[in-house]
């Protein structure tokens, strides 16, 4: 399957690598290839400039986002927060229209530093503000409630973590889930419609401030049921 | 012990159950003791007429939230969040400080009916709410992100589900830990000071959600460190 990343950062590495070792052609996309090709320093989070990862790497096309958009049958958006709408916007949403959009972004506030805040708002998260300029795609929100790290690698030595996920459309939501099952996540909750996004993302802060705060970025949430 | 809790509600009447049972003194405060004893219809939600529920619970007291804030070394506000400074001025916040406040509220916006939304905002919680509006007393956020029958009977056959708590105050958050490991809570998280409330109100809202959608009131959530 041709499969289309938007962010070059840690996040969309490493769904770029899980991907391509599913058997996948994945290209990733990034507002500028020169820019991005010519960084020779860590990112402000410490994650190797991009060059070094694609020397390693070597099936994972780079474009730019009208590229990405163009190729993928799915798209990830993975980059940060605050520059999604606008990374939609550089790709053409014309070329989105019809295809499945998974949204993984959180709604970071970083004014303060680390550990982020969180800027969503009800009824309009990030997966909601996605949806509605994207009328004609189906988005689900979905792996941005724990580290990437462990979204591609689910297993846990203390019972099988849930993924949470939103979106309008059922069929789009089947096919991340067929995604996530090739995972190995055994417990896929589909919360609802795409304004359950606040939900997730609220939550994927609380994970986040726990990491922070606990100097801990393997935890994650399993769901009891009685 | 003497513990006074604020809300004659189901949240309420759970909590003086187990207070009681644990062998403390008990008092619950309303807005108004004679309408309190006069309902004898069931409420919105479907709970019972209080004067029923007192009938079988005769060591409560009932008590005006005035009362109950004098009565109390320890005060739980289990009232609808959006009511619950109402209820603290009613108190008169003189009679909270120093004192340990734990707050069991969540922002619910039921103005769409059921399910319902979330009408929090972040650094405006009612975890700082209450906090702010009693400086001098020590405000614990705990015991909101599940139901108050799981609360007090946290055993899953599952697994031992997560309790989060937050506050400023560190000894009030270990008096709220020895509570809740009195009730069965084997693993108490506490995410850090009273701004994190807005964290644990929005998973609030994560499990009421999924709680409506599935017809499930006894799921829980259990933190997998690795």
């Amino acid at each position: 399957m041709k499969l289309g990343i938007f962010g070059t950062g840690i996040v969309g590495r490493l769904l770029a690598e899980k991907l391509v070792a599913d058997g996948n052609e994945v290209m990733i996309g990034t507002r500028n290839i020169q820019n991005t090709l010519a960084k020779n320093e860590p990112d402000i989070i410490g994650t190797p400039p991009y060059i070094q990862w694609q020397e390693k790497n070597t099936k994972v096309k780079l474009g730019t986002f009208a590229d990405v958009a163009k190729f993928g049958e799915i798209i990830f958006i993975s980059t940060f927060g605050d520059v999604a709408i606008n990374a939609i916007d550089m790709a053409g949403t014309e070329h989105l229209a019809g295809k499945i959009v998974i949204d993984t972004t959180n709604p970071l506030d970083l004014s303060n530093g680390i550990p982020p805040g969180f800027s969503g708002t009800v009824g309009n998260s990030l997966g909601e503000q996605i949806q509605r300029h994207l009328p004609q795609a189906k988005v689900v929100k979905a792996f941005n409630t724990l580290s990437m790290h462990i979204v591609v690698n689910p297993q846990r030595e203390e019972g099988d973590p849930v993924l949470l996920i939103a979106g309008n459309d059922q069929g789009a939501k089947r096919s991340v889930g067929e995604i996530a099952k090739g995972w190995g996540w055994k417990d896929i909750v589909d919360l609802g419609g795409i304004s359950e996004s606040f939900f997730l993302e609220s939550f994927a802060l609380l994970w986040i401030r726990y990491a922070f705060k606990n100097n801990s970025w393997t935890h994650a949430f399993k769901l009891l049921r009685k």
